[in-house]
């Protein structure tokens, strides 16, 4: 099982395979080749000094008469948590506030229009312990909280949509915790959140030991730059959950994630690029990076014996497009932002037949539904 | 764009890459690996003899206490069409029939107990013509045809479930014609048939010109080796589609499908494991091989110059399963046939909050529906 010290598919491929191979591997794995995006040599300076990778890439559309190209520059970043997660909570969200901020001042010199950083972007990915404290002191206000107003301010800096995935303490409905994504206008304005649809009871990660599943539908946001909507980590295993953003109305829909190999690795190149195929919108995939060791050693539901790490966060973060081709992936080991191009003209509409599929389920989910099934 | 000389993603990853990386890359494309099924070796002489591949793979489940393994052995059948498309309908037919009477005859050596051939296999794969004769001639009853008649025979001789994907005259219904499978049972009995359900209306597939969407929803076969559904070709691309056979009980859903490079080959490794995954069940991806060229030119919608040939089918069908696992896939240039012993304790349900998403698609597809979008 590949740690730190393998760095991508992408990498390897490219450096074993024959040019020829090479070119059929990669089609047949990624779709249509995207363009590599010219970006600033500032930028890679910048991101070079500041170690991490910048990457960019863009999607073309065909071109229309009555439509014009409808270009944005959307960011992906996905990073480690800089500091051990025993150091007070409030070093720990400061050191990720100077992170998240010097990559988004490289992303503006790129010229992204909207960023969406990880899962739960201010803390570790705690909830593999299990315990109460410090980890539930990492939530905060969805409105006016701490992050939330640090990201309004980089919205009003860099004129940029900010996509902040945080842990949500929600002070009007007895102090719950959500697992929620607020979406911060250029304008510097909270247009609004969206939350977590389904939560993962698997090996460590006891999310639903914190928080329980959303109550705020599928929710797409109306910006600047196009219609965007946030299907947060866990909710990308599920087919339906990609479909409601999508009939809503979302050109881009956000996976920001925390996620290890062990479980998720090989599921990673299909289900946001199936569901950027399936739902006729662009799909961006973001994970963290790295390993984050806790102080009291836990058990994983595996028979195994107790541990402090969670496992290998892979990074990988990706863009797909409606078309089936996709972006190569950021390293498996490195902080990085990808800067991606899109053409939103590129999504459409098809043969779906939804209204069949609304009956069968309502008839599919009363308590007295008989399977259709036939038997000799 | 590759055509019969490259023969298949997986040969070209073991060829080049060194051992440890392969074995990283498999673990990304492939997830958990399946094992290499002992197959008798007379049934590698006569594939050998009869000039088509033959492959073996099994996946394993977690042994449990209160349910006994749930053994099954699938086979999966691609072919090229044998004869010119020129040739009178009922030599092609013939032609056919006789060689999958041979390939279905090695499966039965090996054990398989429910065999499923590819979309509209007596025929050509001629939809791309637009033309009414001889094609329209390939039809036939799915109560009592000749190919079905052919298939009884078959699943008695060798005490085995077929499913047959045809193209159906609907005598009792005008003699309109249906892109149909026939599931038979292993005592020769016809268990029912089930349509495609989306079609497409893109490129060369101009099926919308000879049959409509399916009207049968979404049936399940209970047989003697557990619930089987057929999921046709462009359905593939319909996340509820499959979904709406794995909640009627579907725990293995074969995609019959005729489908070349340029439109699909990067979806093609996607779109069945994602089913599996979402869905929990095994999915079965077929595809046909080679080249099929007609009599008369006709042009595709894509402002090119008229033409004969269809493209290349690219084969490299394969088994995933639920786990995200999935079998290598069989070449992208020879007949095949692809063994796969499943053990369907391996299927679950899990976190998939139906209701809420009947509600919402009831919701959304009212003609006065109005999408949740927030904005500033």
């Amino acid at each position: 099982m590949a740690g730190a010290e393998w760095e991508s598919l992408e990498q390897c491929l490219e450096k074993n395979l024959p040019l020829a191979d090479l070119r059929e591997v990669k089609r047949i794995l990624y779709g249509k080749e995207t363009r590599e995006l010219h970006l600033p040599s500032g930028a890679f300076e910048a991101a070079s000094k500041g170690d991490f990778e910048l990457r960019g890439y863009g999607f073309e559309a065909a071109e229309e008469q009555q439509r014009r190209p409808r270009i944005v520059r959307v960011g992906l970043v996905q990073n480690r948590t800089p500091l051990p997660t025993d150091t007070p909570v409030v070093k720990q969200v400061t050191a990720l506030h100077r992170r998240i901020e010097a990559i988004t001042e490289v992303a503006a010199t790129c010229g992204v229009n909207i960023i969406c950083f990880q899962e739960a972007w201010t803390m570790p990915f705690a909830f593999c312990t299990r315990e109460r404290l410090p980890w539930t002191e990492f939530a905060e206000s969805a409105e006016d909280g701490p992050t939330i107003r640090f990201c309004q301010e980089l919205a009003r800096k860099h004129d940029m949509v900010v996509v902040s995935p945080i842990l949500e303490r929600d002070a009007e409905h007895g102090d719950v915790l959500w697992n929620t994504a607020v979406v911060i206008s250029n304008s510097g304005a909270v247009l609004g959140k969206t939350r977590k649809n389904h939560i993962p009871r698997v090996g460590d990660f006891n999310e639903s030991t914190y928080y329980m599943e959303g109550n705020l539908g599928h929710p797409v946001f109306q910006t600047q730059f196009g219609r965007i909507a946030v299907n947060i980590c866990y909710g990308r295993h599920h087919p339906l959950n990609w479909l409601m953003y999508s009939i809503n109305g979302a050109e881009i829909i956000f996976n920001p994630s925390a996620t290890v190999g062990a479980l998720s690795e090989s599921l990673w190149p299909i289900e946001a690029r199936n569901a950027a195929i399936a739902n006729h919108c662009f799909t961006c995939a973001i994970n963290r990076v790295g390993e984050e060791r806790f102080p009291n050693e836990f058990t994983s539901g595996d028979g195994k014996k107790a541990h402090r790490d969670f496992g290998y966060f892979y990074g990988s973060s990706y863009v797909a497009a409606p078309d089936g081709s996709r972006t190569p992936g950021l390293s498996r080991n490195r902080d990085g932002l990808l800067v991606t191009e899109l053409d939103l003209n590129l999504c459409r509409q098809m043969t779906g037949r939804y209204k069949m599929y609304a009956r069968e389920l309502t008839e599919a989910v009363k308590p007295n539904y008989s399977p259709n099934i036939m038997k000799e």
